[in-house]
């Protein structure tokens, strides 16, 4: 399987290690829209412009889109599957039947496959959503996210004056999840269910009573939540908050039987050192699972919903039956 | 959707509750190899006798059957899937392969779709290790079970001479699993994972001792394990030990990244008050996808590892795309 990744960031770095974990599959090459020369990857593979990509559709089974949901996507993914079959990672979830019918269009007329929202939220997050419904009709859901890094939360810290640098914790609340566990089906409110952890580095002489009032009652980031702040400095920061873990748990909390007498825990939880070589890696699979579904003669866009869980396998379904089953 | 069950043990009960929470499906009858008219169950539904199944092939769109997997469904399965879309618990892990050739066989030459294997282990879990291991190549898979109750082990232990009843509950061991979180990637033996705690009502006069040595030493069930052995009145035992609650937890701790630096742990738990009522509340999900999967005019023998997640939900693709992405 011929693989080719549109876009360098973080993502595209973890793409291109868990492609080399996949015996399946070759780096054909990374795209860029910087100049190629400037761009340095890990691996072999050749760099190329965005420009170069047309030209190469004969070389390429599947395109791994790692870009931005904000501005990249909406625009790259219906480009790139009126050519390739595409895999993206689009989170906006508000926005995701919209983009779910622009790739649909583009990819059905080319006849490719676009999976979008690929990734672990939304994307195994989502898919442990519809075993738990399906198998609990009568239940309620719960996601918590964390202890992990919010990279959204954290440019919104670096935006205030007078501060260099930032990073901000999700962080589940343990008597919460003990709640929901217990089956007592609690409404919880956004406060109950997460606080929020700030690490700010602050210019020399700034106001920091002032940089930590505009972060706890910042609208929509802060305002809802019990947040610390706590100013470290710069190398702190590098030391003890370099990295980007994340994760976080789905349970459903559900009943059986005729008078709904029997209790049932689903609980999906994941727990990652990297947030983003993790969703990558799910994109991987999902890229396998593109080439499969368009070799079987599908096309247009689908999420990890639509997926067969034997697809996304480098083994064989027979393989899985007698090993996984 | 019009369901039938074959088969009115502790799993069709739960169908029939499973079938009343489901808003799309009807249960058109249940089917014993009993006399119809000793047959008591809990809805409206009429019972009738396996006999009368071939002339209702037409108002069933699924037949649910419901038996055990070392007489009943071997037979069973491939039968009526000559002649119904059908869904089955099969859990016999080595003879999958076998089974499954036989439904593919008869269900391709009927036009029919048959589901095996549904339920949570095999099912729920074996799905939980195809998305982990498709996400984590690289990694150690481990699967504990319980607290809960092992119905073939409790069966071994009233084989026993002087054993009026019993009830065997398997038990993961906390070290182990903390292990296994800690990313350590232990190699555990059988003694290791699980403990075994037997709760036994003994004959008058029996010799306990005797009894205890027996089971502890039993080749397969116990020997391999610490196993415990409490003596209790049947009043304590029908007051104490009368539900079958089960659950476990598939984990994969498996490693992303260049120099696989970056740690990730999966984890699926299911905590189920009655292991009949949420295995059956999978096997009516499986049974709306195996209907589907006919609609779309597939047919063959199908594991859940072959069905898109979201065709075991009852709503449609775009509402869940909207609420559960």
């Amino acid at each position: 399987m011929k693989v080719g990744i549109a876009g360098y960031g973080n993502l595209g770095r973890g793409a291109e290690a868990a492609i080399s974990q996949a015996e399946d599959m070759e780096l054909v090459g990374v795209f860029t829209r910087r100049d190629p020369s400037t761009v340095k990857i890990h691996s072999d593979a050749p760099v190329y412009s965005f420009d170069d990509m047309d030209k190469m559709a004969d070389e390429i089974d599947v395109m791994i889109i790692c870009g931005g949901s904000a501005t990249d996507l909406p625009e790259m993914t219906p480009a790139l599957a009126s050519k390739f079959n595409v895999v993206d990672s689009f989170d906006t979830h508000a926005n995701i039947p919209e983009h779910f019918a622009n790739v649909d269009a583009a990819a059905k007329a080319a006849g490719k496959i676009g999976v979008i929202s690929a990734g672990w939220d939304p994307g195994y997050f989502s898919i442990a959503r519809i075993y738990a419904n399906s198998a609990l009709p009568c239940g309620t859901d719960y996601t918590f996210w964390g202890r992990g890094v919010s990279q959204g939360h954290s440019d919104a810290i670096r935006r205030i004056e007078g501060v260099l640098d930032a990073r901000q914790y999700t962080v589940p609340v343990p008597e919460a999840v003990d709640r929901v566990l217990s089956g007592e089906n609690p409404e919880l409110t956004t406060r109950e269910k997460h606080t929020r952890e700030c690490f700010v580095v602050a210019e020399e002489g700034a106001d920091k009573e002032e940089i930590e009032r505009q972060i706890v009652t910042m609208p929509n980031y802060f305002d809802d939540y019990d947040t610390t702040v706590t100013f470290v400095t710069q190398e702190e920061l590098n030391r003890d908050h370099a990295g980007l873990p994340h994760g976080g748990q789905v349970i459903r909390s559900g009943r059986t039987g005729w008078d709904r007498e029997y209790h049932n825990t689903f609980r999906f939880m994941l727990d990652l050192d990297s947030n983003p070589f993790f969703t990558s890696s799910i994109l991987v699979a999902a890229a396998r699972a593109a080439y499969r579904m368009s070799q079987a003669g599908e096309s247009g866009a689908k999420t990890m919903l639509d997926i067969p869980p034997v697809m996304l396998l480098p083994e064989s379904p027979e393989y899985a039956r007698a090993h996984l089953l």
